[in-house]
């Protein structure tokens, strides 16, 4: 949009990555920070407060784009052209933003790692103007990215070593999501995605099958049975339940027979409707009758963890799951709770009280503390006081507004999540919401520092500080 | 991202508009079709097979992106590149969709529109290849922003003619979703937003306040209170709840009393936690003791239309309303099942019936028929019955992949939504799911072709089609 060159200082961003993608209060308080000198140092909190109820853990994912978005912002002539217009700005301010880079440090949890409340999930330190300036976007991606991420973690766990594969596009919160959803559905587990956009930016493997409309496009199901496998000859799954499900498996059967002789091989059928479990049963059945036992079995339909699960417990013959909606949009926890929270200046650690919402001051780490292969605890320590018992969590990524290393590739950040739900407590790898949660404890120093503030802060009852 | 030149025939989208943004079955049924030859004119309709438990109405969104995906339409060289590497594609089909541009009829609901289930939506009529290739993204937009524009003719009816303004982006399913949720929210009834971008893009009005970050980054809160409205003197919203909300209260009259002085004048405050009927109460009183009736009173923080609605049925003094999450994400109802279905091809009407799931056969328009200046019922009738009577919802909106007129302004789809949602009958106006829901009939032409078709229907149980 805008006429002037774009600098490069990062990867170009997949993601819409605009600074004017903020809420219009961080550019008011930027202006008037700017206007009274107050661009001192400043380090913001992102974490989450509290997990959705039917969420034990977080995986954490988001990263990346939310990096791309800070290594290349910059606001366009066109951006400052329309604050201009506002009328609220005065031009000393629009002159600084439009030389504005982000020059600050950023410590994050890796994508790909586990998140618990109160965690740092990533830690902004930069003057305060920019610090405060970037809020929006990078809770917008962060909350986002986490939930989904959450969401296939769990139905990886549900799975127990069956792929399944992310069909959101079409239910998520616009095509960009679809994008973001596909992404962080393939960290937090899914074998490979429906959306193609997103295996060309992402390298994830894309899969598909076919739709009702195809078998409907033809004169009968045999004959798109047909069609479609000898144009896809070494990957087709027919889909067979158009019009009845066991006569199209049976269908099914014949042209895989047919074709076989021609040297094609139909690699499955799908299910899409119906009472799957059962539906998987006779189909199977009809397929081996058929020789057909190296032919799979494809459900989706309305899936979800729970649904899943329940057909891996009953020992239904299914080889794969599509997973839509559920996963897309996390629909049972469809947003999350994250903030991006002051928790230092250059007069000292800050901390927030108000109406039962604490932040926790200081710069901190996190250390995960092991044992026999398990997480066993967290501990949220400040920075100065050393290293602490366990593997610190946070790392620096960013330094003076550039990543200190290239991007991560995806598959990395995927076995990463792979390692963490290995590495949960049993009773955390419940779909349902565990009791008691996992602990996540406060060191010695950051407890004391918390009470300090606590009561110097005035008329900060001790009831919200518990 | 490709070297080619791009070709204009719309307005450049607002939102990502990449052909891959699709489900990858699309590409390969739409190889099949291209390989033998299937690419006659067929007709899809997309609609909405059921509310969700807690709607009983929705408003048409997301026409107007779509309508600029389909115009600018097209595969770069970069997408024809990497569906090449998939090792799928004949070099024939590459060379074909390098060329291929839409140029198919599209009918649809005008946005800020009603719309009810099995309603088309969006009717596309275009070569089979075409009207495949578009469906994914097609759902993924008219979905999401008919979700949130929905949500938002809820809030507007809690709201009572009391403004609301969409704080959304930090919790929307990534930056884009924030815009489009912006865009479909303002569609749906709110006043404004908070994303700035969304200001700029769609010249949606633009609100903020500040921040607790901005009230702890000064020395106290009179301090911040001080320099905010003395930087925006004509616009400022003090947050009173960062320490304790009355004190909050006593000190912003405290500060608009001494700046009135200065000419400044002080717009309101800003309440974000704790009781906020209580708290409204409280605060109004400080205010107008200390003359400051003209002081707004603007709350905040987890509000959804059931709690706007409580607080607006108690006489709670608030002025307007601020709503994030719950708006940008539907929280209630995070997701909208809208379907793409064949209707017809050159072979004549088509329908599917499996397991339940029953589409209505061939090219329909629907008619909205009042009384007494409320909608009474809809009639989805098929096209060559010819007019009938009420208002025919659906328009044609582009002829041969061109626009049949310019975008339509937003306000313009703002204005109808608002006329649409005054024309609901009371029992639809409430906020729980109304019983009976709306009447949705058909035209007697269009019961007799379902009933013919359903009949020629080979093994279509009878109980699929009730």
């Amino acid at each position: 949009m805008s006429g002037n060159a774009v600098e490069r200082r990062g990867t170009p961003p997949h993601f819409l990555a605009d600074p004017l993608l903020t809420d219009l209060y961080e550019l008011t308080m930027a202006a008037s920070y700017h206007a009274h000198g107050m661009n001192g140092r400043a380090t913001f909190d992102l974490f989450i407060r509290d997990l959705p109820p039917t969420r034990s853990f977080l995986i954490a994912a988001g990263l990346g784009p939310a990096l791309d978005f800070l290594e290349t912002f910059r606001f366009s002539s066109d951006a400052i052209d329309y604050l201009r217009s506002l009328d609220l700005f005065r031009e000393e301010f629009l002159g600084y933003l439009s030389g504005l880079r982000f020059g600050g440090d950023v410590w994050a949890v890796p994508e790909g790692d586990l998140v618990f409340p109160a965690e740092p999930l990533v830690r902004v330190t930069a003057p305060l103007v920019e610090a405060q300036l970037v809020e929006t976007y990078l809770l917008a991606t962060l909350n986002f990215q986490t939930m989904v991420a959450s969401k296939a973690a769990r139905l990886a766990i549900a799975c127990g070593g069956r792929p399944f594969v992310d069909f959101s596009p079409r239910r998520d919160h616009g095509p960009e999501a679809a994008l973001g959803a596909a992404r962080a559905a393939y960290i937090g587990g899914a074998a490979s995605t429906s959306n193609v956009l997103a295996g060309m930016r992402f390298g994830i493997p894309v899969a598909g099958t076919m739709a009702h409309s195809y078998v409907m496009a033809h004169e009968d199901e045999e004959a798109a049975f047909r069609a479609f496998a000898r144009d896809f000859p070494e990957r087709s799954t027919l889909l067979i339940d158009t019009y009845d499900t066991e006569r199209g498996a049976r269908r099914a059967a014949r042209v895989a027979g047919e074709l076989a002789a021609e040297g094609i091989s139909v690699s499955g059928v799908r299910i899409d409707s119906g009472d799957l479990g059962a539906l998987a049963r006779s189909v199977r059945a009809i397929l081996d009758e058929a020789g057909l036992a190296r032919m799979k079995i494809f459900l989706s339909g309305d899936l979800d963890e729970h649904r899943i699960a329940e057909l891996v417990r009953d020992g239904v013959p299914a080889d794969a799951f599509g997973v839509g909606t559920q996963l897309g949009t996390s629909a049972d926890a469809p947003y999350l709770g994250g903030v991006y929270k002051l928790v230092s200046d250059e007069r000292g650690p800050k901390m927030k009280t108000s109406t039962a919402k604490v932040t926790l001051p200081g710069l901190k780490q996190v250390y995960r503390v092991e044992a026999g292969g398990r997480i066993a605890y967290d501990e949220i320590a400040l920075e100065i006081e050393g290293e602490r018992p366990g593997r610190p969590v946070l790392r620096k990524v960013l330094e003076r507004g550039c990543r200190v290393g290239p991007p991560e590739p995806l598959a990395a950040a995927r076995d990463r999540a792979r390692g963490a739900i290995a590495s949960l407590p049993d009773a955390l790898r419940t779909l349902d919401a565990p009791a008691p949660p996992y602990a996540v404890r406060l060191s010695p120093g950051l407890a004391a520092l918390r009470e300090r503030l606590a009561a110097q802060l005035v008329g900060a009852p001790a009831s919200h500080l518990g």
